[in-house]
């Protein structure tokens, strides 16, 4: 399995403001990058915050983008994933439409009536007690075929996922506003690492939009 | 005035952990940057986070560059200053050491014991009722004439110097880590923006050491 980690910061690494509301931080060229970059994956995955806050839909937008994935023998749309815990999830999530396959990736607290709502609308995953057991979910992707993995966000999901290492690349596109707030989410929130923080190798740097795009690899 | 905010981050935007221990960020190409940007400065300025934080000298480093600012007819090191509300600056701060011309910046929040504690080792400049008020106080350092004046940090400074509208200049160093972390400090903390977000403008991207340089300017 192979993970991207693609998102948009301000200049001073927010995902948004302490609101959490979605604030448009890069421009059409980063949106055709980002369709592109799902076309190529075979799943989306998001933290269940971004589906409170934003409620995405995660598809392919581009149609010639879809026509090559048939021709390729590939779904129309790569399979979408939510990381949700407690399965809060809303039934009525655009994440849950029936335009892709969806997977809810959740823990043993979620209840039992939340799963059986789920499970009308998605794959349901069950990994880890309280939270998620990434390795765990991840790998049970993996054995239904997901290989190219592209992660969305939030930053608590993408922490997460830096802390048990299953990240292989991040790309930036840092835009040109400056949102603050030290509440505000940004890229990777968590608890935070305090010593042996993940190292990264700048691979790719150029403008875009009027912003900058980042793309770094994990040293492992 | 001519106020340049310069600051090195991590990939995820942070300045340090969330235990506020000082993390080697950039490298040596950007350590010397910095130094001549100092050195082109009239003033160095950070929030009393930093000072009690990192305890930072501020000074210039490289002998040529001081001798540059002699030829000139500058003082051989820009001043300093220090925003500090309360006056928290510890007498043996190396920021309060007689290497270079040092101005704190008070509210009449601060004590009087401690104003005459620091008067005894910087110019004071009071102005605000509980907080700093910036406009007041940075004209005031203005009529002493430090007209180029670059900023340090730490993000609460820098927050609130951008929602005062301050700010003519923000340079980033984004480096080759990631912190992570809900209660990391960011390159701008503060209470954050909700809607009218500073926009800034793209003027330099480049590599340096193992990450990059981006120069935005602050549109009026």
């Amino acid at each position: 399995m192979h993970v991207v980690v693609n998102a948009a910061m301000s200049a001073d690494g927010k995902l948004s403001s302490r609101q959490r509301d979605q604030i448009a931080i890069s421009g059409g060229a980063d949106f055709a990058r980002v369709d592109r970059l799902r076309s190529d994956s075979d799943a989306v995955v998001v933290g269940v915050g971004t589906v409170l806050a934003d409620d995405p839909q995660l598809t392919v937008k581009d149609e010639q983008l879809c026509d090559r994935r048939l021709e390729r023998g590939e779904p129309e749309q790569p399979a979408r994933v939510v990381v949700d815990s407690k399965g809060r999830t809303p039934d009525d999530a655009a994440i849950l439409d029936d335009t892709a396959t969806t997977y809810v990736c959740l823990s043993e607290a979620a209840s039992i009536d939340r799963r059986m709502d789920l499970a009308n609308h998605a794959e349901l995953v069950t990994a880890g007690d309280d939270r998620v057991d990434l390795l765990r979910a991840f790998a049970t992707l993996q054995e239904q075929g997901l290989e190219q993995v592209m992660v969305e966000g939030g930053g608590e999901l993408i922490f997460s996922l830096f802390e048990v290492g299953l990240v292989d690349e991040l790309r930036v596109f840092v835009g040109p506003k400056l949102i603050g707030g030290r509440d505000a989410p940004t890229l990777a929130d968590g608890d935070g690492f305090i010593d042996e923080f993940p190292l990264l190798r700048l691979e790719r740097l150029e403008r875009l939009d009027d912003g900058a795009l980042l793309c770094w690899t994990v040293d492992s």
